[in-house]
Parts: C-alpha cells; sequence; structure tokens
C-alpha cells in the first residue's frame, strides 16, 4: 500500500497546484455537463487514510482522492468519476513496468527498494448512457512524477478518450475524432495520427479479436524538456471531453429502442467488463499499488454487463455492422 | 495455438478411452440432470479443427471437444458445459506453470522448445440458475498428461466444484460440502479438509478481500504411482454433482423473490465474472494454449452480472450475512 509523504519544498508545490486544477477542471465540468442533462446527482465520496485505514469523510487538507459515481439517472445508466492528487511511496519494490502501469525504464531505473516516492494527478471518466443508442465515453487523462521529477525522464503525462457505442452511427464517430484530432493538431501534426493507432492497439480485445469500440486517442509516456508546454497540450484534451461527447448523448437519449438493443448493449459491455478486468493497465496499477480502494477502481464498471454462448449477430444487421468495424479499425476522419 | 497429433500406440490407447468415458459419463449425466428440470434443451457444439481453423460440426473420430449451452430457461438462466479429449503439442515455449494453468515444476522440465505433446480429458459445469435463491454451482474435472505419461510426475488429476450462493442457506451449504466429504473421506481421510482449504484458498477474489461462494474441494497435481486408484476417486467426485448440487436448485427454484433479491444476485455475479476474468487459471490455459475457441471458454459466464458503485448491504440483512461469511470461511462439517 501507498505510503503518504510529508508536503514537499515550496518550490514544487506551485507546479503541483497548477497541475491538478487541470484536472480537478476536468472533473468538475464533467461532472456538471452530465448532471445537467440528468434528473440524478452525482453522490461524492472523498477518501483520505490515517494508518494504513481508508476513510470516506469530508473534504479536507488531507483528502487523497476524490471519487463521485451517478447510478440510475434519466439518461445515464451508470457514471464513474474520479480526481486524484497523490503523493506518497510506491510500495517497495514495485516498478511501474512490473505493476503494467504507465511506466517507463528510465523511471524504473529510480525505484528504490525501500519505497519510491511519486507524485499522481488527474481525472478519469466512465460513462454508461442508458439509451443503447447513446455510445459509452471513457476519458482518463494523468500526470506521474518520479521523486522531486526535476529530469522529463522522471515526469511524464498519460491519458486518452475513446467512445464504445452498442450502436453505430458513423457521424458520432466522425465527430468524437474530428474534435479529438483538431486539439493534437494543435501542438503537433504528428499526434493524432499515432495516438490514434495507439489507442486501437491499447483497446484491443486480443482474446476476442475485437477493439473495445471505436477509439479515439491514447498516449502515454509523453515527456520532454517543456513541461508547460505539453500541459497545454494535456489541458486541451482535458477540456475536449466534453464538446466530444455531449452531443452524442443529447442527439442519442430520446432514440426509440427495444428490449433486443438493450441485450445487445449488455452484450457489448460483457465484452468492456473483459476489456477492464484482463487488460486495463488503470486497473491493475489501482489494485496493486493501493493507490485508491477497490470501490474506487471498479467505479468504471458498467451497471449491467451479459454474456450469451452465441452472440453472433444475424447478416446485415446493425449489430453485425458494428461487430465488424471492431475486427478492422477505421480511420475515422 | 496446439497442434493435434496422430493418434497414440495402442497400449496408451485403452486407458485414453477409460480416462475419456468417466468425463463423459459426467457430461451426460450432469447434462441429463438440468434437463430433466427445465422447460429448454441444451444446444451442442462439436468442435475439430482443420488447418488450423476450427470447425463447427457434427461429431465425428476428429472430435475435439464439444460443448453445451442452455439459455434462458424455466430454471436455468445459463448454463455452460463441456467435455474435452484433446491430445496435441502445446505452443513451442509455453509451460503450464508460465500458462497460470495445472502444472508442475517437474511436467515443466519435460516441455520442448519445439512444442509439447499432452493429452488432456476432462468435463466442466457452470450453472447458474434463474432463482436469486438457487446458488450457482462448479464443477470441473481434468486429467493432464504430458508426452506418453509413463511415469507418475507427468500425469496428474486436478478439478473440483464450489457452491456460490447469492442468498445463503446454511443447509445447503452443509449438504453440498457433506457430500464431497462422504467421497474423499472414502479414499483419505486427509483429502476433505486438504481440498476444502484448497478451494477456499483458490475460489480467493484478492482485491475484494472476499471468497466467491462458500467452497467446497478443490484439487491440482493429485498423481502418484497408482493412477486406477485415483481414477477412482476421481470418478466418484464426478458423480458427487447431481446429488451435491441437483437437489437445492430442487427446493429453491420456486422459492418468491423481489426485483431487489434479483439485482443483488446480479451483484453477486458481478464478483463471479471478475474472478474469473482476474484470476481463474482454466480461463487463462483456455485462451492461452487454444484448446479450445474463446467462445467455449466463455461460456462459464452468467447471463447477467451487474456492478453498484456503493453495493454495502444493510447492517444486519441476509445479503450482509452472506457477505460476512465471504469475508470469512467457515468450515461446513
Amino acid at each position: 500500500m501507498v505510503e503518504i509523504l510529508e508536503k514537499p519544498a515550496q518550490e514544487q508545490q506551485n507546479l503541483r497546484e497548477k497541475l491538478e486544477n487541470v484536472f480537478r477542471n476536468m472533473f468538475e465540468d464533467g461532472c456538471q455537463a452530465v448532471e445537467q442533462l440528468d434528473d440524478q446527482k452525482f453522490t461524492e465520496h472523498t477518501w483520505t487514510r490515517e494508518n494504513g485505514v481508508w476513510i470516506n469523510g469530508q473534504s479536507s487538507d488531507n483528502t487523497l482522492y476524490i471519487d463521485r459515481a451517478l447510478h440510475q439517472g434519466s439518461v445515464f445508466e451508470k457514471v464513474g468519476v474520479n480526481y486524484v492528487a497523490i503523493e506518497g511511496l510506491l510500495p517497495p519494490g514495485m516498478t511501474f513496468q512490473e505493476s503494467g502501469a504507465l511506466g517507463t525504464s528510465e523511471a524504473d531505473q529510480m525505484i528504490d527498494k525501500k519505497g519510491t516516492p511519486f507524485f499522481a494527478t488527474g481525472s478519469s471518466f466512465v460513462i454508461h448512457p442508458r439509451n443503447p443508442m447513446a455510445p459509452t465515453a471513457h476519458a482518463n487523462y494523468r500526470y506521474f512524477q518520479i521523486g522531486d521529477g526535476t529530469q522529463p525522464e522522471y515526469w511524464w503525462f498519460g491519458g486518452g478518450a475513446d467512445l464504445t457505442p452498442a450502436y453505430l452511427f458513423e457521424e458520432d464517430a466522425v465527430h468524437f475524432h474530428q474534435i479529438h484530432k483538431e486539439v493534437c493538431d494543435k501542438y503537433d501534426q504528428s499526434y493524432y495520427p499515432r495516438f490514434k493507432k495507439n489507442c486501437d492497439q491499447y483497446f484491443h480485445i486480443a482474446h476476442r479479436g475485437e477493439s473495445r469500440g471505436v477509439g479515439g486517442i491514447f498516449f502515454d509516456h509523453l515527456k520532454g524538456s517543456n513541461l508547460e508546454e505539453l500541459l497545454a497540450f494535456v489541458t486541451d484534451c482535458t477540456k475536449a471531453l466534453v464538446p466530444a461527447y455531449i452531443p452524442l448523448v443529447e442527439k442519442r437519449k430520446d432514440m426509440p429502442f427495444t428490449e433486443h438493443n438493450k441485450q445487445w448493449q449488455r452484450v457489448v459491455r460483457g465484452r468492456y467488463v473483459e476489456f477492464i478486468l484482463t487488460s486495463d493497465r488503470g486497473l491493475r496499477f489501482g489494485l496493486a499499488s493501493g493507490m485508491v480502494t477497490p470501490k474506487s477502481v471498479f467505479n468504471c464498471m458498467p451497471a449491467h454487463a451479459g454474456w450469451e454462448y452465441d452472440d453472433q449477430p444475424a447478416p446485415n444487421s446493425a449489430e453485425a455492422m458494428l461487430r465488424e468495424v471492431l475486427k478492422t479499425p477505421r480511420e475515422w476522419v
């Protein structure tokens, strides 16, 4: 389990606050956009730890992270969100690479067998709408730092956003990719093609030979000599979630659907669960590091998922078209 | 992927047929007992492989395994069953231990980097009833052999049976354990205490700090100088599934239940899915070895599973009593 450290020196403190604010704003703005569409409000849990025991209580100076959950709303079936700003010691001997998380070999050379000081801040959203015509969205951006992070190798950004429809409306996939491409292109023309490809590769369910959804962008170990410039890019990414995704929900939330559509949505969510539990680095890191409670790690799960022995859709159906796209990722923009 | 070998020498053939019959009988008798309670029948799929491609077709001399699925019956929501009898080559470099499956270090020393000949036969059941008062049951018994298996280190039995209630009726747990204890005690007084403890240890969901259910028996690497004697024990285990489990379904299948009960059943099945996807050796081995198709590997999944952010039951409720037992496994007999 992570140990919590004393406050760092003042020169690091200003940078940390700046980083934290970016992800805190993503957290607040995203939650607000979700609540504006729904008749339900989020319930919030703030977590601190004292003597190795997690305590769920009021927000305070000792707050390590906050999560919010919305369950069985009018528009959203389940939404899991969290915001983390934590400094501590990684468990002795645990490396970022071994944990399956986010690390670099340079960073792993910093790992101290007695436990390695780190700082991490980020925010994540997993949004599962009720209507099967409205896609699920995931977005997660974060900053990691080992030690005091004074060299670029010892800090990096990671994250991305991706879309998982149960029924594919091509214009929705195009819109989601277009917004993210515009953010990328503003900073580096190579970003979108690289990060789109990363996303297809990362959100691949190997045992099914299928993508989880229609992708988006994904990057990791994003580092360099200029932290401010990369932070500007990541800030714009965090701001893209609402315009890239919320209009799709607005367009689809009142479309008619059948029990057959709802059952197919559960099958697609079954695949989502398979990906999370077999392949997701965030889940593995979350459980292995003890950085957050297990219930917060599982905040990403859908309300319902389903499995059938034979889930091959009828030829030429809407479901078959989706499955075909999942087997052969497309270029959307 | 597994490569299929030519038929072995006749002296091995008789033993193989004897082993196969034990698991084939388990398969047929268990399916018959399920069908007798339900208005639905199983659909059957027989699988062969030609030139590396799986073919689902009629049973023939080339059949490698059979699976049966029952979906949305009157009593059973989903039942997945399979019977395997396969000889082949493990993928080059793959060891049983690395695969997370069933192996021993002695057996792994036999592994040939060019692919290792093996023979495996077994049968597995995962039975999810509709009524939340009726428990889910899992039973799986199998024989593995590396090379020609002429030394005891190169063959072993594995398997077990365990019960996963959503609502705990203590008499049901006692009955299930009692039947399995009687089988064990007939052969070796040390078996039940050892195999009951193994079962509690194996079916433990580490990230939740909870058992999957109320346990049963579980053994692996069961080997020795007398294959016939161990086969007699395993045969009796395979015959225990029906009397240990089916009477519990008969007793619970018509009990009244509410939507609240059904939702709790989905939450319990969510934990079941978490165990299978993060911890189950059979699933990992099945996917890594390519010994069966992915759809057969996932035949064990429930029809529906659910997640809630806060799934802590109300104090003193039936749900809270179950969770308490899952956190602290009991001795049932």
